[in-house]
């Protein structure tokens, strides 16, 4: 368990520096050679080899690595990791002050790395909401010409639709303004500045726009949650409902809080997420819990589509 | 292995909150009643239980919360969780940044919690050092009326010499003006004021002072790799040979590099003792090394008690 818990570190770590990806590609790295490329202190970085193999995600033999019996497993898992281990890292260090009441005052009781999140949420997203987002969107029978995503953090997902679906524009709206200003420079940068635009907002309390009744997809992902707890969460849902009046389609991806599993049964992610936001005092909803406020909030559910690789995480396809 | 470092964090933090010794002493705890006492966020608390029952640290039943297979071996080895996840923590987080040789300038290229490391140590010190220690005090053949603790940190164990050893004088000398500062206050509320003294500074580069030659018995725990590399390893050794010409036992006790463990057989702490080390840029000895620089620095060793449930950790008897 002691060395898990320092590999687990190791996999976040050795995923950004592109150990992972080299490993997987080549099927081998020399630990000098890596070194050397990457400007890393030999002997730190030999001892990060070494802690992977000490858990079986690599083996060693002289300088040579290669992957482990638990590669595959680590490599396709290794964002959640990065999540805990880069993102949260703070969060659960402070975990005897945090559990504290006399703690808890005040928006800042607690410290995660915003930027860290994000890019393991970039993968989480690509790994596994991305299927299941664009089975629901295939499944859309009607022409659209104006899609909003609620929480569009980099505007990654935006501009995979404007990609995929020629002639569409798109409104971006989050809370926080460094996601908007990358997200602004992202879109500039790859040429849709006229038909991609960010607006800095809470999705929770969003004052009416113009634009906004152009929109007739919505999606919203990972952050379906924070519209929790219930009442607030029917009184969101009923007023994005309002605020955006031609919305034909509105797809909403998020992890919900697991029913029923053994203790010793949790999979990967599941644990460290319905922690981490209980510590953050977050109230995660149960599927049920989420199937039973959108008729009272004004949206039909059409269908929720599971989510591969992450339990009891679905998107709802709402109509 | 995610469940596995969700789970380190919250040893720490269960030991660090009183739930690790009421589960140890009790057989059982309420989680609601316990949350209570202490005035702890319930769902948080909940949650964190849950976890150390994913990996069989603890078992639940309802709201009652009983020691699993594995809350024994957790509970022997909890200060080393204590030293990775709360003392260590940022260092292994922010390894990405201090892998590579561009950030590695300064002396503050890394940082750690030197209180948390502390509270870890005093417990390492007490459960794996304190045998061997005392096999060590007990085989001394003649009477001392001074000693000297190098690297004393909260002074802790020159209290314990000086409990055990009544009209012993005894010197405490830290690098930390923190540590020292503590030490004074834990000495004079312990009435020991008057037979304790405590000043600053570093083991490895002293400045002559009258007292040091009263000094009979030294010892120094867990500090000693920072005498190293080699060649300023022999000049400190010898150097305090010289400023402390009558003393007649030196208790060198450290944990030391281990040599050809296979990678997936590293015991508990080891991996991370070493890995951290490596990642701040400290050389840690082996054995064999430290065996070769003895003479040459001026000591005899008459022995090395292995130190139980630390690998490869010694105390040296020299003279």
């Amino acid at each position: 368990m002691f060395n898990s818990a320092v590999a687990a570190w190791t996999i976040a770590a050795a995923w950004e520096i592109g150990a992972l990806d080299e490993l997987r590609e080549q099927g081998k790295l020399g630990v000098a050679d890596f070194a050397e490329r990457h400007d890393l202190h030999l002997p730190a970085a030999s001892s990060m080899f070494r802690a992977m193999a000490s858990v079986h995600v690599v083996e060693r033999s002289g300088d040579t690595v290669s992957p482990g019996p638990l590669f595959d497993e680590v490599y396709r898992t290794k964002s959640f990791f990065h999540w805990l281990s880069r993102g949260c890292s703070e969060l659960y260090t402070q975990m005897p002050r945090v559990l504290r009441n006399e703690n808890r005052t005040g928006e800042d009781f607690y410290r995660r790395d915003a930027k860290a999140i994000s890019f393991a949420c970039r993968d989480i997203n690509a790994n596994c909401f991305d299927p299941a987002f664009w089975k629901a969107m295939h499944g859309i029978d009607f022409a659209f010409t104006t899609v909003a995503d609620l929480g569009c953090g980099s505007g990654e997902r935006l501009m995979q639709i404007l990609d995929r679906y020629p002639g569409t524009r798109g409104l971006g709206i989050d809370i926080a303004p460094d996601a908007i200003s990358v997200a602004k420079a992202d879109a500039a940068s790859a040429g849709l500045a006229d038909r991609l635009a960010f607006s800095l907002g809470d999705a929770r309390s969003l004052e009416p726009k113009p634009e906004f009744e152009d929109v007739e997809l919505l999606t919203c992902f990972m952050m379906g949650h924070d519209f929790w707890p219930r009442d607030e969460c029917v009184r969101s849902l009923r007023r994005i409902r309002e605020l955006f009046p031609n919305v034909r389609r509105f797809l909403l991806g998020d992890a919900t809080r697991t029913e029923g599993i053994p203790d010793d049964e949790i999979p990967v992610f599941t644990l460290g997420f319905e922690f981490g936001h209980d510590m953050m005092g977050v109230y995660l909803p149960t599927v049920t819990e989420w199937d039973g406020v959108f008729e009272e909030a004004g949206w039909r559910c059409l269908a929720a589509h599971p989510v591969g690789g992450l339990t009891a995480s679905v998107v709802f396809e709402l109509a």
